[in-house]
């Protein structure tokens, strides 16, 4: 806590703020969101248009993102700091994604999230247009629901962009306290404990879309994940154990990713 | 102007027209036309049949087009200039596309137009041979509608090729005062005010039919972008503004393309 | 013709026959050879078991196909002679294709074809083991039929591979005039005149499978290419000219080839 | 056999075990296990969490598998050595794979088996969790059956892995004398006589699964392999010869797999 406050106090200085050397900590976070960012562009996840955020360590009053850019694009001087009105905490010239409300609103809104993963992942649209549920098959995190947020209901006619807090709000509100929501004919949002596992979850999002597409395609009942099912294998991705779980996957992912898509930094 | 009739002459000295140095903005309206041709190619939205053309920037009667090769293979001196007759403005020896005439006809009908892709999009085919219209669910450029085009219903019996000007006028008939006209069999010809946004266009064309098609496999009744919504989203993207709407998206492709095609020039 | 009994000659003297320096002609057909096994690997036309063989450009009792190899790792060495027994013209101890008889007998019984691929096509094989025929939506060489060749109806119960002269003959049979057939449970047979046609077809047979496929997920009546509009579209095809036809897409598929699979000698 | 019993004395010595110099049969095991890994993981069988062992050479009761890691980054020196319980034959703090139980309850129930695949198979999934069985187009080691696995009927509500002796035995005798058996909501287990052969079955069962799946999206019936079919193939494929059968595939995907995934030791 000691640590926080002075980060914020540091912070705060006029000035100094953007060139003060960041903290290990941080610089993880950092490090994750940028991998983070190649991962869902090369796992297919996000076209040019998604984006993933972080909370910052140091402030839960504040969130990580890039500047605007496509995914598979972004090093780790795109990273800007955001704070949770969705607006940025410094001066920048650069530009900004119109639906970083998503993420500012969902931050104050559960505590509990520390990144958030907008994506227009192909085989999740189709369930936000269609009146059939996005139900696990080995989705865990899919518990309690995923629900579904058109712009329409909230706000009439819009071009579907979360452009602004009110939005936000209203989607933050539909999500509740689900891991993933669907945006009607635009794409989902995915919620986490770290950026690892929003990466892990939007992926397997995609994939449990694919599963559940094919299962229909074949015809008759499907059998999907219990509740009591999804409550013990959360229980077990809950717990960070070295080779397993998304840390597993982290590796393997970052890999490909770099390989595909250059430096960094 | 001055700037257009000046170009004008420029190229009508009879033997200097194609050693004339081209303008900056020519120059870039061409590495525009070779960027795109690899783009379609890397995005699969082309084969090795499709192409694409650009308004001349300095003649409104004139468009850019590459000789009659694959997009993929497409480089910087591999464009030729052609009339709004579809022939030549210089001779040259080398082959050129049997369908040129998709591009000439919609430059004569539509003003507004500078710039033509044709596709084989392998998702919008089908669309092309069915019942089944094609819809926006994120394509907000699908309206007024997105009309099919047979040479059946206007030529009889053809090898489906657009190889005259009266099918060319034809198909642009077809077109109207649309962004995308399927042809039966065959493809997809997308229009736009530049390079750029032919390119989006054309790319998310197959990217909406891909939406249709699974939403359709998961059945029941589907909520497709209202006119009003689609009106909005195209009003935003209309605007071109740095790392926003189509030059977030060209940006990626334009490195993806480079980085699996080699040497433009 | 003197050219083709000087090389007849030249090929009967014993000992010399495997050493002689390869025509221009020959030559151009076994690069062909090796960089169509590659392609067709490279689109995913075949996995580890189709081939493609050549008739022998100056004797017409012999095909030239490589050793039993994945035709992705295909090199010129690999390339064996083959009489129209389906046997080789040299011993030689490597392995040799067990369905060599597929090729033998359609050179045996059509001498218009001078090249046959034999490929797992993933998207046709589903179309040999039900009632649905592969029709053509863009595929003019699909008439006059794409007929279905069963073992079991020739010759009962049997492992699928035409590794006999009887069940070469049978599947020629079924094959006739036509330049595609199914192999039910198994893959193709597709037929042309030469290398690079036979390429083109086998890679816009699989294309065409999924675009029929999709139709019918779509579902209503399909608007099939009318066999007037095929035999228009062939005429075009059969024409050699540069920069058209498989032509365009020979030069796109070779750089790919090449590119992804190393050294062809 | 008598080799057999020295390299079973030879492991027994105390504290030497770890570091014999392996045999020449023991070192191409641990080659073909990482190669293995390698190419389930290039062909898209295995995400993140599959894994693959063999049977050890000198010692039925002893097996080999990575340390839990994804398969497409396993080395040479993650290579353990389990006993027949699924626990560690020598002491190390590296994580193992938690559902290693899948692997010794087979092997502890089939003497035939040396070498079995988990998988995540996409396209195998849906078929786990519909009432579809997945029948042979072409995968003739489909027969007698390919059976489904449920934790809830053996346990009633588990986290789905497989990770005690129990859930393994469970699995084991779900599987019997088959060569691939289902995993509700989960996967597959594939068995076979050798490392090749089981990555064999391993690729064409998905490769099957996406038949089967076209072939019910084609409607109408389907015309499957006859068992009397299948037993002529699998004699074939039994008998190992060079340039047929897995051995002419795992030629192919291994030059795949390590140009794409680098070093493996």
């Amino acid at each position: 806590m000691a640590k926080k406050r002075q980060a914020a106090r540091a912070r705060k200085k006029p000035g100094s703020a953007g060139k003060a050397r960041p903290s290990a900590e941080l610089k993880a976070v950092i490090d994750d969101l940028v991998i983070g960012n190649r991962i869902l562009y090369v796992q297919d996840v996000v076209d040019g248009y998604g984006h993933i955020s972080a909370r910052h360590p140091h402030d839960p009053e504040r969130f990580l993102m890039s500047r605007a850019r496509a995914p598979g694009l972004v090093v780790a001087s795109d990273i800007m700091e955001f704070g949770l009105d969705g607006e940025l905490t410094r001066p920048d010239a650069r530009p900004v994604y119109s639906e970083r409300f998503i993420h500012s609103e969902v931050y104050r809104a559960r505590p509990d999230v520390h990144a958030v993963v907008h994506t227009h992942s192909p085989t999740v649209i189709p369930f936000s247009v269609t009146q059939v549920p996005l139900r696990p098959i080995r989705a865990a995190f899919f518990y309690p629901e995923v629900p579904v947020f058109d712009t329409r209901a909230s706000a009439g006619w819009t071009n579907l962009l979360i452009s602004n807090s009110a939005l936000g709000k209203a989607l933050a509100q539909t999500l509740g306290q689900n891991s993933v929501a669907l945006m009607r004919g635009h794409g989902n949002v995915v919620v986490a404990p770290s950026v690892r596992v929003a990466v892990y979850r939007a992926i397997y999002t995609e994939a449990n879309a694919k599963l559940l597409l094919q299962a229909k395609m074949l015809g008759g009942p499907i059998t999907y994940l219990a509740p009591e099912e999804a409550a013990l294998m959360e229980t077990v991705q809950s717990r960070h154990r070295p080779g397993h779980g998304s840390d597993r996957t982290w590796e393997m992912w970052k890999q490909e990713a770099l390989a595909r898509t250059g430096k960094v930094r």
